[in-house]
């Protein structure tokens, strides 16, 4: 296809592309910008197919680099500004960028003993731009648009490689579902690091509508845009979406053109989306991951209600089966699309392994399909608890424990027993001035769960290992110091 | 992908699929009934990837066979139930068609001396089901969905072959333009034994939208669901459009979830537009062909005033460049995108000699982008008159001429004159009791012409040789019997 920022500045010169807190770009006026800006990149040395890692917040600059990288044919590696030097490093040294720019506003801390060609963005701002340079005439479907690390136990993390291809498809299936339109502008707050946050710039290019940067999650300014302006959509996690209830004016609703939250993986409390409904915010619950280039399926408002707990409908362009079904009839997700990952960088054999003899990927996922093919998600394979001849879903359990008070966060894991029966234990976070004795805990839990289901033991921890997404890093939780209570 | 049709029937088995005149079908409903139709077909000792030639109107029976052969993964050839024997010979000997299945309702007389395997559908639904049949669980992108024979002067027609990849990036393209929703409502009038009509059914299952499914050029039908019902999108080439504008009942409009009309190529002249204004009826006017999957652009109703006889900006999955520019900055028209037909039938060298070097298709019309990526079309490439240092668009002529009061229907060819330049000819057919002589049309050509442009003589005939969609195949005209008038 020709190259999409300038089809869609072709398509649409006047229509606003992007809105800042104090300023906004069309389409012809943000590709004019990243045209000057990917001309002094080439100026600073990037050519076609050159690896650059990228180091940026939600900035204006970092927006227009990531178009630019584009613009010259580039792989952009995304890294992601809240990680250790030493997974940062591990990356880097994995992906060999030719140059890593960097945002002038992002924190870079941990990359200054990380050797490599660094540019600042305002360094590359002071170039001249180069004469012959020319934008790429298209983008090929199988042409690697970016490469996202996904997070591993051993902090070998693994770098997705997604094309052009893909994006198109995951754009097509979220409107097939949707109904993307002309009017529709969507809320960019989720890091432009990972693929939720970054699959927004390509959408707007795709449908030809316009984002609203927020840089960082400035709850301030996103209740401003949400409720004063014309957004429609706002991709949240579930974290963000309750820290973003909690701020909302007293008395104050959304605009009148808002559509919906698109809310990303990862269970939401019924509390929370009670509070959404009393407020008029609809949200729809999706499924995906990076491999799948985000969401694959999402749970519409009008079925909200009647299908609590699924992530919807497979998208059209989605195939999704459920393998290895066990005692209770919950088995693994697979996935066959258009828009799954075409390779992992330099690890050909474990991307391989991830796919049935007929070519459906393995999420390592658990779920089940219901008779109208609503997805259910039960958790990671992974993560499983085999209790004897009972399979423990962890995330049943810790969603009951989520409602005690005093509970900041809870995981349960688990260890081996005697006769090598797996036995659950919890890991916890509690609030300040919280007092909670394991006894109590193990009392609550045997009224309010099977018995085979309750921890046996409650592990108190000073924080969690997170995701940049807010994800718990469960197979991190063993290396952790605990108190038992 | 999953395959549509039962994707679709998934996703929305209650939605309505299927409008005809007496019946609804929800997408469930005609799910089950195309599997059934299918399993009979299989009994009939159809497999996938078997070429069967589809002889049909616009009948239930057809539209359900259609889907039926989809789901066995057979190659569908579409036989235009309008032509001559000596053509419908021609394309089944091409084709070599392991059946021939025919609509009851067809008249089929031009096939009867034509040797093949026919079957009736009537014949098909009194056999019993296969237990063995299964439906192909996957579209693949590559897989031949469709073939479609094009007219050429010397009756050898080309077989043109479209992949599911191609219906799907032309559904996108469309929706991405036209911003398809779930409460569109598409009316499939045209014959489905071409591009336009058939791709209406691709898209039902696409968008998950409704089809009213109307048998034959039913005008009084039409008006019925474009006025009393809910049907948003009808599909017309000129001439049907200034029928149905002529039929319309005074003092009616047509439904309040009407949106547009869908033009196919070819002119349309002035006074229907202004018609189609008065009566607020949107009109999208498009451009494409058989090798493009139908539309690749269209002319929205809100730039028609401005750009007035543009068929618009090339889609977003379309790219459209103009080389060759003559002196009249008017040039050929080329398309690279993923919609281009996959091949033709047996004549792979002609295919291959329809594109440039670096991958674009030719189309063989000639035109202009204007500087705001608007395309005008100004006819066929070998339609065009070269006479001495002039260029003749005979569309422009033939524009003019018609309105003349008494000519029906005019077409300008060259023919070679003095010195190997060529010279305007005129080909024309009357109304029974108009009275037109050549120096009449002469003098009136001088009054409103550039002298060059003016037609030499003026041939009148009885009958213009059509396409079934309604165009003049300008060069089978010189076979025709004429009067000098």
């Amino acid at each position: 296809m020709e190259n999409w920022l300038v089809k869609r500045a072709k398509l649409n010169p006047n229509k606003i592309a992007l809105i800042l807190e104090h300023a906004d770009f069309t389409f012809g006026e943000l590709n004019s910008t990243v045209q000057l800006f990917a001309s002094k990149l080439f100026t600073s040395g990037i050519r076609k197919n050159d690896p650059v890692a990228l180091f940026s917040d939600n900035c204006f600059n970092g927006y227009v680099a990531i178009l630019a990288l584009q613009q010259l044919g580039a792989r952009t590696i995304f890294l992601d500004t809240e990680l250790s030097e030493k997974t940062l490093n591990y990356q880097i040294n994995d992906c060999h960028p030719k140059t890593i720019l960097i945002s002038d506003s992002a924190n870079d801390k941990e990359l200054k003993n990380i050797p490599g060609n660094k540019l600042l963005m305002s360094e590359v701002l002071s170039l001249e731009p180069a004469k012959d340079y020319h934008f790429i005439s298209e983008f090929n479907s199988s042409q690697i648009a970016s490469i996202f690390y996904t997070p591993s136990a051993d902090h070998n993390d693994t770098g997705v490689m997604l094309t052009y291809g893909n994006y198109f498809y995951s754009a097509m299936g979220t409107t097939l579902n949707l109904g993307i339109n002309r009017q529709d502008a969507w809320v960019l707050t989720l890091p432009i690091f990972n693929v939720p946050g970054f699959s927004i710039i390509m959408r707007s290019l795709i449908y030809g509508i316009g984002v609203y940067l927020i840089d960082g999650f400035d709850i301030e300014q996103i209740n401003k845009v949400l409720i004063n302006e014309r957004a429609t959509i706002i991709s949240l996690t579930p974290p963000l979406l309750r820290a973003l209830l909690n701020t909302l004016p007293q008395g104050k609703k959304y605009n009148d053109n808002f559509r919906c939250v698109f809310l990303g993986t990862g269970l939401i409390d019924n509390w929370t989306l009670l509070r959404c409904n009393m407020l008029e915010i609809p949200v729809l619950h999706s499924y995906g991951m990076t491999e799948t280039t985000s969401n694959i399926s999402a749970l519409s408002f009008n079925d909200a209600e009647i299908k609590a707990g699924s992530c919807g409908q497979p998208f059209f362009t989605e195939q999704i089966r459920i393998t290895n079904i066990n005692q209770d009839n919950i088995g693994s997700i697979e996935v066959k699309s258009p828009t799954i990952a075409i390779g992992y960088l330099n690890k050909r054999p474990l991307y391989l392994s991830r796919f049935t003899k007929d070519g459906f990927f393995k999420t390592g996922d658990v779920g089940y399909l219901d008779d109208d093919n609503f997805l259910y998600l039960k958790g990671r394979q992974a993560d499983l608890i085999y209790s004897g001849d009972k399979i423990i879903y962890p995330e049943e359990i810790e969603n009951i424990y989520r409602s005690v008070n005093g509970i900041l966060d809870i995981c349960i894991v688990g260890i081996t027993g005697p006769g090598k029966k797996q036995l659950p234990v919890a890991y916890l976070t509690v609030k300040d001035n919280a007092f909670l004795t394991g006894a109590d805990l193990k009392e609550f839990g045997q009224h309010n769960l099977v018995n085979y289901q309750v921890p046996i033991e409650y592990r108190l921890i000073s924080e969690f290992p997170k995701t940049t997404g807010g994800k718990i890093m469960r197979n991190r939780l063993f290396n952790l110091k605990y108190k038992l209570i």
